[in-house]
C-alpha cells in the first residue's frame, strides 16, 4: 500500500515534470519577436564558406547574445523561386532576438570581431535586415 | 486499493500522452525543410497592406499547399541594420515545405489567382529565395 502510494506520488511528479517540460517547448511562440537577418546576396565570383558558417561564425556571435537571443537560423540559398532570374541570396542568418537595444548593445563592443571573422568565410557584404515577426 | 489501481493507471495513460504530445512538438524540425521565401523590396513609392496580406493572401496560398506546408510565418521589415541603409525588404513571407516540386506542382495551377491578388496589398514585385534550412 506504501509502495503503491509513493509510486502514485513519483508518477505524478515525472507527469507534472512532461506537462511543464511541453509547456516550455510552446512557450516562446516567434511572434512579436525581432529578427536580425545578416543576408548575404549572390554575384558572380562570391564565395560562401557555409561549414565554417555554421560551425564557427554563427556560434561565436550567439554566443554573445546571452539570453536575449532566442534561437538562431541558418539557411543556404538553392534558386530564385522565380524561372530565370538568379539566385537572389547565397546564404541567411537570423538572429531572433528578445530586444532589439540589447542585441545592439551586445553586439557593439564585438563589431570588430565580427567583421574580422567575415574573410575566414565569405567575400560577400551582407544586407542586414531588421524585421518583426507577424506571424 | 481498487481505486489506487484506477488512479494510477489513468495517471500512467495522462502521463504518457503528455509525453507524446511533448514529442509532436519537437518532431517537426525546421532543419532539412525547403524556404520558399517572397520578399517584397523597399523603395520609395511603394506599398504593402500587412493587414491582407496576413488575413487574406497569405492563408489563401497556405490553402493551396495542403499537407506539404509544415508552416508559414510572415515578417515586417521594421529597418537596415546597418546605419543610414535604406530598409531593404518591407515584408517577407515564408513557406516551410517538406518538397518543393510538391510546392510548385501546387502552385502552377493558382498562379494566376495568386497574381491578380497582388494589388490588393501591394504595388511591389517580389523577389524570391528557395533555400534549405541547414540549422
Amino acid at each position: 500500500m506504501k509502495f503503491i502510494l509513493i509510486g502514485t506520488f513519483l508518477l505524478s511528479t515525472i507527469c507534472f515534470a512532461a506537462f511543464s517540460q511541453e509547456k516550455h517547448n510552446t512557450a516562446v511562440p516567434e511572434k512579436g519577436l525581432t529578427k536580425v537577418s545578416i543576408m548575404y546576396p549572390y554575384a558572380e565570383n562570391k564565395t560562401f564558406n557555409i561549414e565554417y558558417y555554421e560551425t564557427k561564425h554563427m556560434p561565436m556571435v550567439a554566443g554573445f547574445l546571452g539570453s536575449n537571443l532566442v534561437k538562431y537560423t541558418i539557411e543556404k540559398g538553392v534558386a530564385s523561386g522565380i524561372p530565370n532570374q538568379p539566385l537572389p541570396f547565397m546564404a541567411i542568418g537570423t538572429f531572433y532576438v528578445k530586444s532589439l537595444s540589447d542585441y545592439q548593445a551586445a553586439i557593439g563592443p564585438n563589431r570588430e570581431a565580427i567583421r574580422a571573422d567575415f574573410p575566414n568565410y565569405t567575400n560577400i557584404t551582407p544586407v542586414i535586415l531588421v524585421s518583426e515577426v507577424v506571424k
